[in-house]
């Protein structure tokens, strides 16, 4: 696709407009940001409103760092664009009308237009066509949620460029209308999804900050990317029909998660990571379980996925209180968190059974394959390698970053740099 | 283990001793019996009473053909012999006081001693010590669960050797207390393991007859046997960890087998197999979601079960109703029930992904691989050879049998055949 891109002259609004040119006399409206991943302890799982993406139940994350896998997006608006266009990862990814991106495009432009009618001396730029690219810095082969990511950046990149008032908050109401999960990555640390109770407007519906990073920055993830030859079911349809004929679906929803939710909640305000990780374990139990109790069932996790749980708890059984908390999402592979001081010793762990065709560094140091005193080893048997197809080892992190001009994804004219 | 076996003179009794020497003046107190494995689909995961072995909920299991797969006991008493003595596959399995064995054996003499207390005339034989030799005509290997048609011919044995007055229902009590489901083995068709409410004595916790073999014999059943690499958690311990730890198996009890039982029991009277079908998978389903939410869960399935799951399922969509159903037991093999019409095409298509190393043969002749029409062939992958294991096909059957002497398992002296 080849987008012819007109200068034209506008006010200078350098507070918004990162590739602002100085020597021209031609704004450029552009903004680039960058947006983390969440992965869920309390796991979401259904939506009593498909169209404003309303949950079934709460649900709470922990925001991964972005030094280590984030989607990084550029928008501009320009009124020589002829359409609204959006490319993913180097493809033009179509902007349906009705669907979750012209939603998220078309809510922002909203807020714009409301910000141009309260402050007149702002550029009328609500009505111009959006160029927006978006880049995911890990494979989608990885079988890592990218939509999260995907859709924070999104709407973190579009109030940049629009300069909007609104708050992480209340852009995370019209990311969780791109991808329900997505509300969770405006933030940064421990990020709650308070399902609310209005129906009619989800306005109560959105991510709130339970904890920054800083409140406990000992908190790591070790990813295991799990081989994987079949896809599995869609998310969206996957939670539909568990909706409908899960007869445990509606007991979770009732009676588990609003006490999950709260105990979690505390857990992570005293830095209890042993009840951290117990609850995080047994809600990602629970999710697969209403997935397999689903008719016809869902199944996301494999022998591999089998094989790190029964690793991970037998390494628990060692010491008094949890030191490891699997969690998996739609998917084989296994989030892995632990606090710094065990980190390594985990890895040498998934390394024994997990051997690696590369070498694994963490902290600088090789990580080489050892089992824990005591521990069992008839737990699991020691795969080939691949089975594992690798080791991502990550941290708490922060939420959307706006980032310099240096790192937009639009060249001068308004294409993809890739595809310039 | 040696067991010296001195002859003695007593009463000629020939209704129950079916080892009578005609040209001796020597009785010998001796039955010989068969019991069916049963395969539940409604399942029986929890105890209320661990001692008692009162269940969580009613359960339901179809009946299997004995000419395929059963348990075969030889009961004798005699005064010489001078302890209580159990072989089971040729090996001395220990009565241990207050274990399952021994509770089973001392209720029966119970029974025995209030049937001499109230027929003055028998044989006084409840005071002597017992061997019973049991044998299994399928491999333990097969991972098919062996205590339920175990514990049912031992209690049959006991009752024919005892010449016991009790129905089928009134043993089906004590063969509750050896192994749970081996209260359903006592009637042959489609039995139900009413759950009852009596805690104290458990006397209304027991089997019942919902409809003979007689009823629907076109109902047969394809046991694929699956490989596994690692011994599951058992099912005692695991379902006690189920029922302390699941967040969800109350609602199962409470709330969703009492429906199923009143539906499937409606299903099998008037013989709609869609229903049944439907039914048993969806209770297989749910019983292995609430294993996986114990904590730490528990899995019986692995990939090759997932993999039949997908195939079966593919396989119903392609009708309006579906034609197969399976269910999985505490272990990864499959158990497909289907409609004679039915059969070798299922056959067909589980050969299709799961090639066998010996000839299948189905009703005198050979299946071989095929997929229906308009079967979605990339449901699963094709396995390798010994995948699945083997293949059984068998159909709903008949309850325990006595057999004749010929077929006992103790010899002249009492001892296993198998050890003489």
């Amino acid at each position: 696709m080849l987008v012819r891109c007109a200068f034209i002259e506008t006010y200078k609004t350098p507070f918004y407009c990162n590739n602002f040119s100085s020597h021209s006399t031609m704004s450029i409206y552009q903004a680039t940001t960058s947006a983390p991943v969440n992965i869920a302890c309390i796991k979401y799982w259904g939506k009593r409103n498909e169209s404003l993406i309303l949950p079934t139940n709460s649900s709470l994350s922990v925001t991964l760092s972005q030094d280590n896998l984030r989607s990084t997006t550029t928008a501009r608006a320009d009124p020589s664009f002829a359409a609204d266009c959006l490319w993913l990862n180097g493809k033009v990814d179509p902007i349906k009308p009705g669907g979750r991106l012209h939603t998220c495009i078309t809510e922002m432009k909203r807020l714009r237009t409301a910000f141009e009618a309260a402050n007149p001396d702002q550029p009328k730029i609500a009505s111009f066509n959006v160029h927006i690219c978006s880049f995911n810095n890990f494979p989608t082969a990885a079988g890592l949620a990218s939509s999260a990511s995907g859709f924070a950046a999104l709407v973190y990149a579009l109030a940049k460029l629009y300069a909007l008032p609104q708050t992480p908050e209340e852009l995370s109401l019209i990311a969780r209308r791109g991808s329900g999960s997505a509300c969770r990555s405006l933030f940064g640390g421990f990020v709650a999804w308070d399902m609310g109770s209005d129906d009619v407007t989800g306005l109560d519906s959105k991510a709130r900050q339970v904890a920054p990073e800083s409140h406990w920055p000992e908190m790591e993830a070790l990813i295991c990317v799990v081989n994987d030859a079949k896809k599995g079911t869609s998310s969206t349809s996957g939670m539909q029909r568990t909706v409908v004929t899960s007869a445990l679906l509606q007991h979770r929803i009732g009676y588990v998660v609003p006490s999950r939710m709260a105990d979690i909640e505390s857990a992570i305000a005293d830095k209890r990571f042993g009840d951290f990780a117990e609850i995080t374990m047994r809600d990602s139990n629970q999710f697969h379980a209403v997935a397999l109790d689903t008719y016809p069932p869902i199944f996301y996790m494999n022998d591999v996925s089998r094989a790190i749980i029964a690793i991970i708890t037998e390494y628990n059984r060692l010491s008094d209180q949890p030191k490891a908390a699997y969690t998996y999402d739609a998917g084989p592979n296994a989030v892995i968190y632990a606090l710094t001081p065990n980190v390594r010793e985990i890895a040498q762990l998934v390394l024994y059974y997990f051997p690696q065709a590369e070498k694994v560094v963490i902290g600088g140091q090789e990580v080489k394959a050892a089992l824990p005193e005591g521990f069992n080893e008839a737990v699991a048997k020691r795969w080939e390698v691949g089975s594992v197809k690798g080791l991502i080892h990550t941290r708490v992190g922060d939420g959307p970053r706006v980032l310099s001009d240096s790192e937009a994804l639009l060249n001068a004219q308004g294409i993809p740099k890739v595809l310039a």
